[in-house]
Order: C-alpha cells, then structure tokens, then sequence
C-alpha cells in the first residue's frame, strides 16, 4: 500500500525533532504491525486549501499509479483561516468549496480519508477553525468520506499545548506529533485500511 | 534551512521500517545538534530522471519560496539504468542531459548538492551504474556541483548488502539506511551547509 499524506506544516511534521510528524510514526507503527507501506508526505509549510487544490492533481499520480493500492489522507484548514488584511486567507465557503472539489477529484481515483486542521496559540484563529470544521465534517459526511476532528481533543490536550506555545505558537514537538498520530491510530478509518491479517509482508 | 530531497525509492526510504530514510536521518540528526531544519522529502519509487526533471520545477518552488533559506539534493539514476526492452529505461546520454538540466534550472535559484545513485543485487546492472556515475561525477564537476559517490562504499557495504539481499534485491532496511546516512553526513559539502555555531535554533 502506497499511501500519500497532503496538507500543510501539521502534515510536513514542522517542529519535530524525529523528521517523522504523525504521517511517519503511524505509517511506522503500522509497518511493526507486519504491514507494508510506502508513505509520501506531502505536507507544505502555509500552503492554503486553494494551492492544495492545484497541486494535488499534478502530485499524486506521479506517485500513485493506477497498478499500485494507493490511499490519500488530507488534513488542512489552519492556514486558511489565518488573519491577513482585514479578511482570512481563504474564506470559509472557498475553503469548503476547496474540499469539495479535492475529494470530487480523489474519490474516484483512491480511497480519502480526512484529518481535521490542528489548533495554534490563538483564541480568534482557533474560533475560526472550530466553526470551519463543523462545515468541513458536513461536507465529508455528505460524501461518504470519513473525517476525524482532532481539533477539539488537541485544544484540551495539556501535552500539545505547552510544546506549541514553548516553541513557535504553533507547531509541538514530538511528544505533540506522537499525541496527534495516537488520534489518528485511534481513528476506525484508519484501521480498517489495515484489516488484521491481510496484506502482511 | 528548508532542505528538498528529491530522486527515487532510495530517497523516499522504501523499506525503511522507521519511515526516515537516509534524509530524515541526517536531517534529524543535524537538528538534534541544534539547527532549524524544515525537511521534504520528495524521493519518488520508479522514477526516472526524464520524469525527475519534469516536476522538480513544479515542486521545488511551491515548498521553497523565495523568503526561505531553501536547499537541494537530488540523487537518482538506478532507475535510468533499469534494463527493459533491449535497453536501459534512460540512455546514459539522455540521464546526463537531465542532470545537465537539472542542475541550469536549480543552481540560480538554490544551493545543490548531487548524492550518486545506490546499488542493487544485479551485477550488471550495477555494471551500468558504474559507467554512470563516472560521467555523473564530470557533470557535477563541470558545473561545481558538489557530487558524493555512494555507489562504491554501498557496494562494499555488507550490512546494505545483505538487507537489500534479504528484503527486495534493491532496498535495504533501518541499517542500511543509516549506512548511507552516514556517508552523507561525513560528506564536506553537506558539513559546510552547518557552520558550527551559525543558525543555532
């Protein structure tokens, strides 16, 4: 199995120490389970939702071609919802239309899952996200795609929280990572990509 | 320091049980020594350099902006010299002039560095490689790109040997991983990327 991981810094695993982000320690832990993966992160530091959007087409079939089980996860929205110049970089509809049109164009190529974005050191910015992914969880239920919020147990997770302030206001640091890939390890999407028994090396 | 990793299997870390590969190893280390280091690791399986120089000026801006201290390492041409069909998948003229290339499209924008192909369980495979690199080498010279030849000590390297053996005929696991880490860390040219004491986080 081939799996792709695109979104921003939360997915390019910025500010952890083991270069492995919850992209490569749930693809690790999955890979001691017996399974086998090859994982592609795609995450990149600010991009917004409108850029994801261009750039997936052009990046995931390079590195998921049609004979291999290939699997995509996104996970966005933080960036989206930055302040800048009296507006958020993207607005809540375009951020949303965004996703719509990302999961139209991947669901009939591979199976989708997505991870809701990760809270920041910011009171207003993360309101703006709380209110983004009640929409973003709506568009993903109307389209059958699982989506798994880890901004809510992120805002209360004392661990997360402290890395993020002691290091950039934004991004934690391992045990921050190792938190979030718990979520997702945790998540029965993910799990059932992973069927006990099967595909084992 | 954003640092792009970009080439084939050996640069994705395909068969790596901790999901760094060789670019996460040295990255991870380097910031455990205390350096700012944002890593994207852009190493896809099966690529040719044909298919390298097609996206690289795709990829390489959207994670590497302008404002950003952003660097470079290719290492790719096993699969160039991959026999199919009653020949190699790229000719070893066509495989220099995608260095060529490669090399005038990224050195006005970013620092590079080249990192030579890796060995396989194939004699004559590896046959082709030799004569490859040898060539590779006066690209890069020519050019005064710095080039670190992997291909020799990995030949002798028993640990990659026997992993690749036992595992794929062509991928090494979490050792021989780290044995190429560690020839690129001892590498100069990566050395002077880190002057001691500057960019301390």
């Amino acid at each position: 199995m081939r799996i792709c991981f695109l979104g921003e810094s939360f997915v390019n695993g910025t500010g952890d120490p083991a270069c492995l982000g919850w992209p490569g320690r749930i693809c690790a832990h999955a890979i001691a389970q017996g399974h086998d993966i090859t994982h592609y992160n795609l995450g990149i530091r600010g991009e917004t939702s409108s850029a994801l959007l261009d750039r997936a087409p052009r990046e995931l079939p390079l590195r998921l071609p049609e004979d291999c089980d290939g699997r995509v996860i996104y996970s966005f929205g933080t960036n989206d919802m930055t302040w800048h110049d009296d507006a958020t970089r993207v607005s809540v509809a375009a951020s949303l239309q965004n996703l719509e049109a990302l999961l139209a164009w991947t669901q009939p190529r591979y199976p989708v899952l997505v991870v809701s974005p990760c809270p920041v050191d910011d009171v207003a910015h993360v309101d703006r996200l709380v209110a983004l992914v009640e929409q973003m969880a709506i568009v993903c239920q109307q389209r059958q795609v699982p989506f798994l919020d880890v901004l809510t147990p992120l805002q209360q997770n004392a661990v997360w929280l402290t890395e993020a302030k002691a290091y950039d206001g934004a991004h934690p640091r391992a045990a921050g990572y190792q938190a979030l890939a718990a979520l997702v390890e945790a998540w029965e999407a993910w799990q059932t990509w992973f069927p006990s028994g099967g595909e084992l090396l």
